[in-house]
């Protein structure tokens, strides 16, 4: 006989992206064709549920134009969260309380959408259900911009950042070549990214038939080198007029410290006595153009490239909506404390199917670009990089416009639930 | 008797755009179509004129396909300047050695690609072609995304800025609804127009049913108040967990001090001795860390806003592509010491029409926001400043994308060129 199912519950967690809202509208679908009954959200994730903020989602998703529009809404739908349980012998309340609130809610399945530190929730919970005999499935969705969960090919959210990325870099490379400067000019791009330099590498999808590309990438795998660094760029400017530099703001110096400390060193005080904060790309600018006497420009893509849907690549918002559709069905037909992991099977044509990894062996993990994609120099990626990056940010998944600006799903008092 | 068309030559000056390329486009077209020889594109403007430096438009433009890509190409293809003639009656060398070469070129059309200093350009050289009785006509087209030119409706490169802005603000304002931080958090975006704010106000085109648009946009006609400034945030965290504040990069104290000036004083210095420099959203950002103890970050839109062609406004670069043909058609049917400008016939439906008004009456003026266009707090822009905008906002102009990325037109050893 049949089981009688009963309701979803998803969240969203960690750092927002241009297709974790695809993956939510994925969750939905799925799970109503599944037949499960309601479809919770948490509002700001695990955080939101322990102080009991959920929203029941089928009254923001009414039909298929919302479904397809929270497909093109950047950021969290939900809101999100930075809550990392405890250790479950350390305070078990914690858990109990989570566990009453989703029997409360009747959930047979708890879809978690984010990165490493999301998928330690996941871990968590599936163990203490081991612990307390809990029927619940606990599954995770892999999210985030910087693509370095383990075990997946990549991650929803990395294509269409990488997207933006590559497009972005090419568009300042051709204003660079624009005007003359009597001195050269050399603009620093600053990507995120602290520790995996997959974001700040895309910033080679720029190079092309049409696009010399940047002059040197910098990833926070390798230390970096402030006196190479100018010297390459004293160099690069006896070739070519204009520069342009991609850095991760992750770069650090072989002792380990971050770039962005010498910006915000405490001999930069304000009149108030104020800390003054500067970017890596502000300060390397200055730096340049105090020992080479060329124009510089510092450029930091900040939450614009992470946020920014009205790019989205086609390839990563449909995988995303279907990584979401692939946690329902594996917690639907009895997976829990496993992750869905993206695998590619070829590489031309692109290729990728969906399965579950056990959560153990991907949370808190962080996967880095391996050194054989950087160049000797270390001051570029090689087209082996390139290679893999390429197919995630094919095809465009065109904005909903209205009155000239792209529209976002939205239902009335939204905000107030945030 | 018909005349015997000759020739006519083209270029581009003062800051980039998305636009500034397909009035490039335009001006070929139509020169073509009357009939012309040879087009020919200057260098980096009148500057590389007079060194020599030109080319033949025809070996860029081959096809339909090219004219195409040119108009989805950011920044300026010919390359620009910031070059300003002298008076006439200081240095006439100068000009005759601009007639001298125009001449040998077999010129009859000298179109002008710009802002207001570049249709200075136009005005001297017409003013001397009167003096040594060239038959030369010499035609401005506008060009700027400050869209701060005197008699003209609006100005090619602002719409597509606009766009860009609109989109951008609306993708960080949903970004930071993401993430509950426990003082609230406020991001500051810094948009371009040092004396005009007709780009700043543009920020709130992110308005709309769903998103409440930025909670303050600050233009540089009126004077900035720190204090005031510090209160209103104050107040706004206590009614919404994430504010987005746009400020012009040219805010201003009373007393004419640039914002930027406090974030870049002397006593910033770095380990090196060298003066460091601070936008003007991060020293904000940092005011409000310190005095609110809230979370900040600082966006600059920087080039970005400018070069951003993959999110063009169809209205503008159909605009930007006509004021370039009917700069040709104006000087082709006798008109010289004129520009371009548009002329706002119907609000409902929008409908503009090109006309040519006298250059001395555009040349160094500046059109600022009105201050009826500004709020009485002067805190944001009025409903009537988002109509005057949202038309030119309107329809996009799809990238030709291959390979996941924007085209833009480019020839054989293009850059060596500029």
């Amino acid at each position: 006989m049949d089981r009688v199912k009963r309701n979803v519950i998803v969240g969203q967690s960690g750092g927002p992206t241009a297709a974790i809202n695809s993956s939510l509208a994925g969750v939905y679908r799925t799970a109503k064709e599944r037949g499960y009954n309601k479809i919770y959200g948490m509002i700001h994730g695990i955080q939101g549920l322990l102080e009991g903020r959920y929203i029941d989602l089928s009254e923001h998703i009414t039909n298929y134009l919302d479904e397809e529009l929270l497909k093109r809404t950047p950021a969290s739908y939900l809101g999100s969260c930075r809550f990392k349980l405890p250790e479950i012998h350390e305070k078990r309340e914690v858990f109990d309380q989570i566990f009453a609130k989703l029997d409360e809610l009747e959930i047979d399945c708890f879809i978690y959408i984010g990165g490493n530190d999301s998928m330690d929730t996941i871990k968590k919970l599936s163990d203490y259900s081991l612990l307390n005999g809990s029927k619940i499935r606990f599954v995770g969705c892999p999210k985030t911009i910087d693509n370095d969960l383990a075990l997946t090919d990549h991650t929803p959210g990395f294509g269409s950042a990488a997207k933006y990325i590559g497009t972005s870099v090419k568009e300042v490379i051709r204003d660079g070549l624009s005007l003359e400067t009597p001195h050269g000019q050399i603009v620093i791009i600053e990507i995120m990214g602290r520790n995996a330099g997959w974001l700040t590498g895309s910033a080679a999808l720029a190079q092309g038939e049409d696009c010399l590309g940047p002059d040197a990438i910098y990833l926070p795998e390798l230390p970096f080198d402030v006196d190479k660094f100018v010297e390459k760029c004293r160099k690069g400017l006896e070739e070519k007029p204009s520069l342009v530099i991609a850095i991760s703001e992750g770069i650090h110096t072989e002792d380990g410290t971050y770039i962005s400390e010498f910006g915000s060193a405490s001999d930069y005080v304000d009149a108030f006595g104020h800390k003054m904060l500067t970017g890596t790309a502000s300060y390397l600018a200055n730096v340049l153009a105090s020992r080479l006497g060329c124009k510089t420009r510092a450029i930091e893509l900040s939450t614009l490239q992470r946020a920014a849907s009205h790019l989205a690549s086609r390839v990563d918002i449909m995988e995303a909506a279907s990584a979401g559709g692939a946690a329902v069905k594996a917690a639907d037909e009895g997976d829990s404390g496993v992750m869905i992991v993206f695998n590619r099977i070829s590489e031309d044509p692109y290729l990728c199917s969906t399965e579950v990894k056990d959560v153990h062996r991907i949370a808190n993990e962080e996967k880095l670009v391996p050194r054989e994609w950087v160049n000797e120099e270390g001051d570029n990626v090689t087209k082996d990089f390139v290679d893999y990056v390429r197919p995630l940010i094919q095809g465009d998944v065109s904005p909903v416009m209205v009155d000239g600006i792209p529209r976002h799903l939205y239902k009335p008092g939204y905000e107030k639930l945030l």
